[in-house]
């Protein structure tokens, strides 16, 4: 994968790929699959799915192909006040499909932050409940005809999650750093719809994202069930 | 499984049972596995347990048998102001071994608690991250030869988890209860290692226990990994 | 839930619940949820679930509810030739949605069976690969308005995906069992792709059924990969 | 990770980092574990792990440190007829132990491979019913004092579970490489016992292993359950 700072990550991914199959087709070739992961097994970034979902298409003689990659991604992070510098780990995803004459790309990251209830904020002397969250991202960009779709990286993506949140996490914190997350968390209360519709103003803003959806599941600290909101939009 | 207050409790469990296979035996009869587990599904308790245990070592023709069974465990919990009460569940098992003279008991619960960092409240003006984390404690219980093992109940072992964290976890809380647990978490804080101590205590003024482990895994809310601390404990 | 034979059978599900939110809303009554949970906690069953979403919209004042119950389900099987019985556990699901008028159930139900593939048979002097495989069918019934909608058992449900594959599983066999299963995935191989087809055409035979989505993924005893084939279709 | 045919290959782990608490200490210092992991993340190898370890004891100021890092692992594999080549994964483990002394490591793999069932090839007239199984293997080599371990590679293991196995599994089959392992599988019948002895025997002649377990857990294609076997063995 290509990220924006060190050009190339190596990374490992969970792999779906299928195609259509016309209804007079008995089967497909399940071994033809595996040449084509094989084969591309170097590259397959956003710019080059479209070109793997073609060789799937033609290769399994189908009307349409369709491939999605699960993978781990890392970017390095800076501590807030001490500038500490370690990795933290995003899974992503991307799903491509292609009909034949055009490939529909949808790229997804999911983004842990922390969220403090504004409820518990208001109705207590001190303190507030907070928790980890994920907030679970899935773009479609808008693309001319014949022409690739517009290129977001996922370090943009992951900034609107972590901006619409209490708090973004981080891998590594010192004394200084958890003062400051601390209260930026209790200065920045959000209800779970709170932050879905934050994550949602920010991808609508973006000219760039013709559809997304948004998904943030909380594991609340004071329920032993989660709490979570769902936005859809498309853009008009 | 027998509960304190409801007498039976209908639940379900996942089985893992094996033989000890005597080095001149090729194998093991798969099919006759199923048939004890089938002839006792309407009752696998702690009680049950060492019968199951033998019939499973004779039936088999082996040394020793072993049964895990783990379930979830409902408990009605009532919300510390409203009185609101709902259900809760547990994961919870139970691990029996018999050796063709005495069986062996193990009983655990996974008890989901709130922790309260007091590094972070400490370094803080205002606010303090706290979690969900989970408390896991398995006990054996004092048994003299030819007696069944000393009762505890799941229950009891629960009340020590939740005694030792910042605050229980509740299915259902009113605006005053959530008030109350804010604040209870926060009068209460406590790492990771203070909270399997405070178990650890516990479970050790517990007369009637003479082995455990407690292991507690916080989902920190200002970061991506979690930290843990565990206990392993043999009365002396 | 009630089932074909017993009536009534305990099991445990994980619940999914939410509401649609009105712009003008800023959150919704997260305890609520758990209120209307509790009280319903003793008959979720298709036939109490739109009263459940009836309540759940207008308690929570939203547009629509949603509910989603995931649970194993116990049914007894009988061994094909020695006769012999014991329990098999699948696992289903109840989804409901209501939106103010009309409620919309889908049942869903994910059975394990063997599939033994026809080109390594056709290819080999002897044997054939087989495996195990997960055939993952939710459907529709039809319905009247006002009316509730066409009840399906889980257990016919079952039945198709079972018939449709190379054997069914079981969770006891004899070995005059293992021999009869053994011989009757030899005689009908079938390919992720014919099975997923022979469950498709069962429940469009079915004119009780207007709309379902069949998943068949095989568990490939010869490669690291899973195979897998799906068809989604709607009653013209 | 060092591997045996293209010297370095990149991956990813899941870590598990702990050390031991003397009991006059209130706690550990959560941000080192980052600091040490964020350090040495470029080489993790077998070969490192000690460094890491004492780097960790010493940091943290402990009496002793644990790594565990669990991550995916390719090997390429041939088709044994066409010599068609593809890539395939490998869930490999590190565990490290630093007492202050000396260093403690254990290598694990999770191989995945075909068995055939002997009772099911005898009793039939035709065919036999096979799955996918995982042998599990973990290994702690012999060293000498201010020595490093001896060195085994992961492909070494796995050859040993891929040998022992009714057939191996392989990532791309063509049909005459297809018709090769389903007569393979056929010609090599073995119950889950044998299968594990015979991972045993080879590991017990290597004279470089010192302890291993082995397990192995088949997926059974005519039952819903699967069935395991395990040996553990200290070179006397």
């Amino acid at each position: 994968v290509v990220d924006r700072s060190n050009d190339v990550q190596h990374t490992q991914a969970h792999v779906t790929m299928s195609v259509n199959l016309p209804q007079h087709f008995k089967g497909t070739h399940m071994s033809r699959f595996i040449e084509v992961l094989n084969k591309h097994s170097k590259d397959m970034s956003v710019q080059a799915l479209p070109t793997v979902l073609k060789e799937l298409q033609e290769y399994l003689e189908s009307e349409s192909a369709r491939i999605v990659l699960e993978f781990p991604y890392f970017v390095e992070k800076t501590a807030p006040v001490s500038g500490s510098k370690a990795l933290m780990d995003y899974e992503c995803s991307f799903t491509g499909e292609y009909d034949g004459k055009t490939s529909d790309i949808v790229i997804g990251v999911k983004v842990p932050v922390t969220s403090l209830c504004p409820c518990s904020k208001e109705i207590s002397d001190y303190g507030a409940h907070n928790q980890r969250g994920i907030v679970d991202i899935k773009v479609r960009t808008l693309h001319d005809e014949n022409e690739p779709p517009k290129l977001i990286w996922l370090e943009e993506i992951i900034q609107k999650a972590e901006d619409s949140a209490s708090s973004p996490l981080y891998p590594l914190l010192k004394r200084t750093d958890e003062r400051h997350v601390t209260m930026q968390a209790y200065d920045n209360p959000v209800f779970v719809e709170d932050l879905v519709r934050n994550v949602a103003m920010r991808l609508q803003n973006d000219e760039r994202i013709k559809w997304f959806t948004a998904e943030v599941t909380n594991f609340e600290s004071i329920h032993n069930h989660n709490a979570f909101a769902l936005v859809e939009w498309t853009r008009p």
